[in-house]
């Protein structure tokens, strides 16, 4: 089998080439959402697909109904991977907070030793995915070919919310499926840390309206007497949560895993504890299910939160009505493999067995994911994790994210691949504002985690 | 002691000429929100000066910053009365809906047996403190005195919320203190049953804010950690009632006293059951505390009512954040001798014992009152409640409301005086709206009624 540090010595020499070519795609202003910046996506498609071609990858621009994808493939042994990122970029405005052309981009130290890359788009996501193509193209030069049989995919409208994403992946599956897929938009722990991410919650929303008189009511005629909706409302969402924090729905916890003992010690060991955590929005005492860690319950926990209320009179002053109806915007964030569909179906049960003979209520869906898992001790993940070790000389953390990144989700239910989530962004990078910023560090040792990672899936035949 | 019975055949032979004074007052236009009637409405107050004093009174206009004031003074033995009404009427618009000028009172035969007098003001309230004036009139005729000492205050500006009474109250309060207040300015149980209210609730407003985090979060980042307003607001109030329907805030009962059996037999007896009350908005469960009818839920128990809610987002479609804060207006109707402040301070205490540490509340008072409760055995109720049921040949209901009527709790905390709250009106006479009316039988049987009252107060030495 090959040795990876030539092709390690190789990313080392060429670094200054591979920024020229990363700031040649960063100067692309590839703004998906603004339809005058269309030529500018394709611009940016183009270029890489030309650079993916020097590289001696089978790639072409594909036409959507939006902007185009960027689609590559090249032979290999071992795995088939297939590696995602997107081209496109978020708007710049506004302009005048820039410190820098927001694309021109340039490389400046900002304190002895560490230098930034300036630029939109230079962590998320064009300096990403340039740290799995340099990886790819130091590997094939070193070794004349690649260590995984490799696909790529590049999206030009995931700042726009990916419309044209989910039917490609459906025309193109048989092309596109693969072993699994690697996916580079995220970020690391710190600056010292790489993470790899095998956890997204899930989300269910649900809206209820609960109705009693057919009128508003003045209080003084009917208080005591009459249903008041924003009672019953009321009882209905404190009965959800029990005295421990813990969600009372029957059936709520199906399918939730508890987290390994190892990876819950790993993350008590990133010192992200609640007044970590809470310190800095003015809070300092975890509102969860007792017992667990800051990061475990934003990280490993369902929950049901509610994110808004309405009823009766809210404006200035007083008026004593007893309101016709009131409602609420209940969100539930799921984890592991918690069904989407029965957590709808039992709150619904829940709400219905709480609401008066003589009163009524509506629901009103929106949207419902299931959240995706990965195992922490899987062959993917474990030969990953050892890899970025070995270039980080520390411990990779393996984490999960409160929110979701809907590509992973489309890779497992229209490809039935899992997805391998390693970034080298860090949380002070400003994606989406003005000043983004990717770190030298994370280009440069990203190039090289990738070549290490390509290299061990391949060793340990993942 | 005198005899009644010249009194009331008096009124009877009189009824002719009593309506062609009462036409004569419900044809001026003394609207008193509008300022171009302001000259209606002193015509209208000297109207009632010039006929009090046809009767014997010492009657005079009395200026304030607003409307004047009519008070009139006529010696007699027995008890002192100050005797209430207003003089002003509601605007009539929309005109277009009015079946006959509002302006030009008629005498209508709606069907065999029963008029009508239509008109703005003919039931709020020219026909009510007409219907004391004329048995004053009549028992003057028969007797030459009166059998009490009678003041008459009429207002005129009840009808826009009367801020000129209490000034002139706390002015005057040597010259209008009396034994009590007669005020007849309230309905009939139904058209055959007299009533005597004996029972306001009071009222306390208060509006409180949680705040949580110093920022609205993003429930895929912090939920399940960070507190969220909504959730704590929603326990304090589904923790404000038990099982049974009680206020669980403690001391909330203290003062509350349970009504007399014998009374809630005759509530009982008037037929308006759960099904009676709640039917015609669309309910059919009485919501109070268990065990209580509908009548004596709305008239003789305290309740904590949630009269608005908001939190989070209400817009259209679905936001995943965890708002900052959330608020709910919250008010409590108060019966016999609950105390406005005790209950507030109470209430707050109640709130502040269930936000965590790291949150906070405010609050934000919107006004208190304490409830109006007469003794249902007084001797001036049993007094009043005898002579109407001679007067209609059935037994006078005592009954209470579940609002309030400003000015009896005025006579009591600024003159410290009870008032005995008697009316002819009834549920459908459309005061407020167009084409309003007094039934014939409400005027002439008022006027009776009065007599009658009158008669037995001063004969019991009430």
């Amino acid at each position: 089998m090959s040795d990876i540090s030539a092709v390690l010595s190789t990313l080392d020499q060429n670094l200054d080439a591979s920024l020229e070519r990363l700031f040649a795609l960063l100067s692309i202003r590839s703004i998906s959402t603004d339809p005058a910046f269309a030529d500018e996506c394709r611009k940016a498609g183009n270029w890489l697909v030309e650079d993916l071609k020097s590289i001696g990858f089978d790639a072409s621009l594909r036409e959507t109904p939006g902007h185009p994808m960027v689609v590559a493939h090249h032979d290999g042994e071992g795995p088939h991977v297939l590696f995602y990122g997107h081209y496109d970029v978020q708007p710049v405005d506004p302009l005048d907070l820039w410190e820098d052309d927001p694309f021109e981009p340039a490389l400046k130290e900002v304190e002895p030793g560490r230098k930034i890359i300036t630029g939109r788009g230079s962590s998320d996501d064009k300096g990403q995915l340039m740290t799995f193509v340099e990886a790819c193209r130091a590997y094939k030069a070193v070794h004349g070919k690649l260590p995984c049989k490799i696909s790529i995919l590049f999206e030009g409208e995931e700042e726009s919310g990916s419309p044209s994403l989910k039917p490609f992946l459906q025309a193109h599956a048989e092309e596109l499926k693969a072993d699994f897929a690697l996916v580079c938009d995220t970020a690391m722990w710190d600056r010292e840390t790489p993470a790899i991410c095998v956890g997204l919650r899930g989300l269910v929303g649900e809206e209820i309206t609960v109705k009693a008189a057919d009128r508003d009511l003045h209080s003084g005629f009917f208080g005591g007497a009459a249903a008041n909706p924003i009672r019953i409302l009321s009882k209905i969402l404190a009965d959800i949560h029990d005295e421990d924090g813990r969600v009372t729905i029957p059936g709520f916890y199906d399918g939730v895993e508890e987290t390994p003992d190892d990876v819950l010690e790993s993350w008590k060991a990133l010192g992200q504890g609640a007044s970590e955590m809470l310190g800095p929005i003015g809070l300092s005492e975890l509102s969860g299910e007792k017992g667990r860690t800051a990061l475990e319950l934003v990280w490993a926990r369902p929950t049901a939160e509610f994110n808004g209320i309405e009823g009766g009179y809210t404006g200035e002053g007083f008026k004593t009505v007893i309101p016709a109806e009131a409602y609420a915007k209940v969100s539930f964030r799921l984890v592991h493999s918690q069904d989407p569909d029965q957590i709808r179906a039992s709150f619904r049960k829940f709400v219905e067995e709480r609401i008066p003979s003589d009163c009524s209520v509506e629901f009103h869906p929106h949207g419902g994911s299931p959240a995706i898992q990965l195992s922490y001790t899987s062959p993917l993940v474990t030969t990953a994790q050892t890899a970025l070790s070995e270039e980080w000389n520390t411990q990779a953390v393996t984490i999960a994210m409160g929110g979701s990144i809907p590509i992973v989700g489309d890779f497992q239910r229209l490809l039935g691949m899992d997805s391998l989530l390693v970034g080298f962004g860090l949380s002070d990078d400003r994606i989406h504002s003005p000043n983004e910023k990717y770190e030298l560090s994370s280009f440069h040792k990203g190039q090289r985690s990738w070549a290490r990672i390509l290299d061990a899936l391949a060793k340990n035949g993942v």
